[in-house]
This record gives structure tokens, sequence and C-alpha cells, in this order.
């Protein structure tokens, strides 16, 4: 697992998801304890014995890598709202010009509408039929701040469906059941946030 | 082949065609037997040995892979029937950004056109003086739904020379006598596709 | 050489330069020979043995692979022809997309011109302050018929310092004195294209 | 130190910001002295013993590779005099496309201004709060030339947490305390160029 989440890290760094040493990617480890990457690193560049090892229930470290340079990820505390309020097994956090862009999209509103795409059917319990809404939460200067925004939109039945959270001139955060159907989320969530958001330069122009 | 299939399946993941679990290839092998990639999973990971054989002529498996969590994939009797009526060695489906985009160029017609372009000459059969028309149809809530619709628009005279099958809000179908040429006009096809948006995209701003 | 050449053809398909089995490369090998890929073949699976030896005198094949399979490129008498009249020791043909919407920008001119860019340093004879003009001709139906209009162009004073031909439709044929001012031709040219394409898109707009 | 250079040469040209034999990057090594790569060469390319090492205060050469035919950046002036006065411990120059169109944004304006963007705090003594200036300067026949720009614009109380200058038509300078701060900052600007032109070109159509 430590493996596979340096080797997901350097996977979504090609994609260009967390580059700048921002983004990252917990996974759970054990019983009620999860994985998770440092932060202010360098993401594709995380090593197996560099992870902090989170109790998910009160976000307090378990396990510390040998490295004491290395700090737990300021999501932290995120990551573990996501996995007890969604039952969630993974979460990934990206940094992609497409998220943010796909943000800029809701304007005022609360939320963006993805539809009209197969690809909906990538994500856990959704048809290409659905008008899927992803809620969409303003950014906070610290990333905690973030999280009672998060716990009120994943509490509210429209997003019921939703495994992704867009947070304006940021990312997004994008979980599954394991890292598995994590990663098949960010794939398809980015073709989402990318596809919609060509629609909508092509239509501005109409 | 098993190799070649699996090696494909990672460049067209790195090419954005097979991304979220989606799209996939299959190639003959055999008489009358046809080797395909198992559906919902990441397709750039799929081993030589998660392979199905399965009877082209009536879609039923012939062997499957050991490991019994695998299941064959839904587009296997859309591969089936291009393998029957165009006469095909191998077909590849393509969840790329380019061919959606292509496909809403159709708007409420049943087809695009693609001209001058060089690259039409990379197609079997085709010049670059070619008005070269791919039929468009609607997409559906299953993949094996298509079929009808398929099997239409491969009996139309006017798409005798396509080797593409574009599908609205979805991707596409490509194919070719043999696994090479099916590699080449996937290159030519998406290609094609993205030449055409971007010149839609000038014109739409004239 | 024979193993450069194959690397450089694998550099240009990860860049898109050669997609779909277009696209080539030749350098000189020897006294007034040169080597060349085959045609119609996945330029990124090329082998060293894979390569002809072509007299630049007059085009006739001197040496032939083994594999009796493979053609010699339709590219072959133009490449001679640049090497010739331009004595230059090398010539990649790409079938990029920038270089395709480049030459749309020509309208109905016989050539674009790039300005204002730092990149026009690192074309051979260039400065920054210049506006370079590449010629653009028209594509035919076969590559070797381009050939006259290229003479003609290789011919007029404006474009005597130019490294390259963009051809409608289709690409563009670069040229340096080695394989390795070639490559930088290569990937200077190209900038050009995508950031003259990029600026032409934006003021379209105002 | 001088593997982790061409290490980071190679990922800036996958990343298109060193193409065509441009850009660079140098890093302190020893008190007072800097390792720069050389000019004119395939910067993907470049072995570790093909660095000069420079003194940083008069920018001479101490030690030269073994290869005579290699010359010193011609931005090794502007290096050093960054290197100074900012007490930067590695500078990096990009000639990535959005840095060239990141400058155009400026118009006849002194900076371009990056805010609303949570990447913003991936600069070290920024915010995402922070409408974070970086100026623009005019491109010059030859890069020592652009020296005295520089030092004007970095000592401007504006500019005093900008790590960046981009020059108009040419590319960007992005400098850290050392080659990782360096390359953070370096993945920081291009997104927020990116992200920035994307917008502008969305609120241009408006």
């Amino acid at each position: 697992m430590r493996e596979l989440i340096c080797e997901l890290l350097r996977l979504f760094y090609q994609k260009g998801w967390v580059s700048g040493t921002g983004g990252g990617i917990c996974a759970a480890f054990g019983s009620n304890t999860v994985l998770t990457a440092p932060t202010g690193v360098h993401k594709e560049r995380v090593k197996p014995s560099d992870l902090f090892v989170v109790d998910s229930q009160n976000g307090k470290v378990v396990h510390a890598p040998k490295d004491r340079s290395l700090r737990i990820s300021e999501c932290s505390p995120i990551f573990c709202a996501i996995l007890r309020q969604r039952g969630a097994g993974s979460v990934m956090h990206s940094h992609a010009l497409s998220a943010v862009l796909a943000a800029d999209l809701a304007g005022n509103s609360d939320r963006v509408i993805f539809e009209s795409l197969e690809m909906l059917k990538g994500l856990s319990g959704s048809t290409n039929l659905d008008k899927h809404p992803v809620p969409v939460i303003y950014n906070t200067v610290r990333e905690p701040e973030l999280e009672s925004q998060m716990r009120d939109v994943m509490g509210q039945p429209d997003f019921k469906n939703s495994h992704a959270i867009l947070v304006r001139d940021h990312g997004a955060y994008i979980w599954g059941q394991d890292v598995w159907e994590t990663k098949r989320h960010a794939e398809v969530y980015h073709f989402l946030f990318e596809a919609t958001v060509a629609r909508a330069q092509r239509h501005s122009k109409k």
C-alpha cells in the first residue's frame, strides 16, 4: 500500500494534479488508521517511508516517519472528515488547472452540474443520464478551515451521489471506497472538468 | 498478441483515450475468435493473462481468465458486430475528449465530415482530397444498446469508407484489418478530431 | 547515426509530430548519401536496420533494408531536393497539428511571418528582432508533386533565412546543417507555430 | 548536485520549458560559486561533466568542463545578478509558451498581477489572499542587456515578494533559496501563468 501510494503520487504529478508540492492522497491502512503523504514536499518524490499513519477518528498521528523534518499534511483533518462522513477508504486532493476552471463555472452558485457524458458511468452509483451535481465551496486561508463548509455540503441530500468537492481557486477533493476507486473517480472527474470547461468555452462564443 | 494488446492499452492510456477504466481494444486471435480486455479495470494495468477469448460469431466467451473477478466488456457484442459486418481484425474503443467534442460538431446531423487534411491518407481507401464522413450516433444507457444504431450506419453506402463511428457524449469505435491498422487509424482519427475541433473554434469567432 | 535517427523518431512521436505513421526524418550519412526512414510504418517503432541509404544526388536507393516489405518514403525526393538546394545535412517532416493551424493563418498569402519571439534566435542566422517569413505552399495528392513548389520557394530571396516550409492542411518540412540543428530547428519552429496560433486566437476575439 | 541539475533539465524539457536549446538553470555550489549549464546545447542531454563553475560575485568561470566546445550561458550574468541581489541559491530560466502568453497580458504595464489562486501559497512569503505582482520587462537583442532592467525591478518595493521576472516575447526567470525551492517556485509560477492566461481568454469573450 505504501509503495502504491507513492506510485499514484508520481502518476498524479505527471498528469499535473499535484505540482508545486500541492495536492496529495490518503488511504485507509488497517482499522481506523490511514496513510497520508507529508506536506510541503515534491509529491512525485515521496518515498514509502515518508508516509504518516493517522488515526482517522481523531486525526492524531499514530506513527510518524523517521525523517523528523517531515510534517503531516494540513489536509489531514479534511481527509479524516471525508473518510468518516462518507465512509470512504481513500481521498485524493487535486491542484489541477481543470478543477480550478470547472469551479469558476459555478459563479455564485453552490454547485456545478455535470451531464451528457458517458464518463458519468465511471462514478459509483451514477448513470450517463444523470445530471450530476458537485458542490463548490469557497477557498479559505488555511486548509483546515475548509472543513466546516465540507461537512455542510457532505450532509446535503443533493450531493449524496457526489464523490468530489470543488474548492474555488484551489482544486478538488475526490474520494472512493478504496484507493483504486479513488484513482478511477479522480480520472473520471478530471475528464468531466475538462469536457465541461471546453463545452462552456464553445457556448460562450455563440 | 496478448502482450501487444496490453502494450497498446498502456499507450492509449498515456494519450488519454482510455482513462477512468473506460475504453478498450479487441483483436482477432485464431479463427473466429477474438481477444478482449476485461471491463471495469484500469486499462493501463491489464496483464496478458487478464484477456478473454471470445467467439466473434456468437459473442460467447471461449476462454475466461483464471482471475474469476474479471468480467467481459460490455463492448464485446459491439466489437463482434464490427468484426463481422466490416471484416475488421481489430477494434478499439476511445473515451477521448477530442472524440466527444468532435461528435458535438454534428449537432442534429447524422455525421461529421472531415476534409482538407493530409492525414486522411492514413485511412485505408482514402485520399487527402476526400470529404470523409464519419457517422455520429446517439448514446444509450447501456453499451450493447448501441448495437442496432451501429448496424444501421455500417450498412449505409455513405459510410462504406469509414473506419470509425462517433457516439455522442461518449467517444468513438475505430477499427482496422489488424491491430496495427487499428492503431494507425486510431491515431489518424484522433488527429482529425482535434484538428477539426480546433478549426471549428476558430471559425466560430469570425 | 542509425540509432540516433530511431531515437529522434521516438521523441517526435511523443511530441505528436509523426503520429499515424506520418512524418519522418533523413540525415546525411557518408558522402552524398542519406539515411531515410521507411514509409507507412509506425515511426516510433523503426529499428536501425529498417533505414534506407539513398543517393542524395539522384534519389536512388543505394542500400535497402533486409526486410523487403519496407518501402522508401514518398518524401525521399523532397528530402533530397532540400539537401541539394539548401546544403542541409538533415530534414524532418512533421505532421503536427500546430503546423497545420499555423499554415491556416496564411489564408491566400504565400507565407506566415513569425515575429516578436526570443525563440527566433534558435534559428541559424536569425535574431529576435527579425520578422521571419516561412513559405506556405499548397498540398498535393501525392508528396513528390510538392517538389516543384518547394524548389520555387527555396529559390526566392525572401526565404533565404527560412529553414522550414509549411504545407497547407499537411504539416511542415524543417531542416538544418546536421541532425542536431534539425532537432533544434524543429523544436523552435513548433514553438513559433504554437505561439503564433495562440496569439492569433486571442487577437481574433478583440 | 551536478546530477540533480541534469535531472531537472530533463524534467523541464519534458514540460516544454527548455526546448530548442533555450532556457537553463544554475545552483549555488560551495561558497560564492555556482554551477551553470552551457549554452546552445540540447538541455535534456546535458551531462554532469558539462557544467561550468562560476564565481557568483564577479561572474567569472572558475572551472570549465573538459569539453572545450562548450560555452558558458549568456544568462550567466543575469543568474549572478539575481543570486546576489535576492540572496537566491538557484535560478531557472524558462522559455515556456505560458510565460510568453502571460507576459502578453501586461500590455504596456510593468507587471502582471496573479490573484485568487491557492497555488500562490506555494511561493515563499505569500498567502492565497495576495494580489501577487510579477514585473514584466522588455526583451533585448542579447540576454546580458536584460540585466539593467532586472536590477531596477528587483530593487522596487512592489516586487519584494516576487520570485520571478517575466520577459516579454521571451519567457521568465524564476528563483528560490535552493534548487528545490526553485523547482517548486517554477511549478507554481507556470501554473499561475497557465491559469491566468486561461481565465483572461474566458473573460475576453464575455
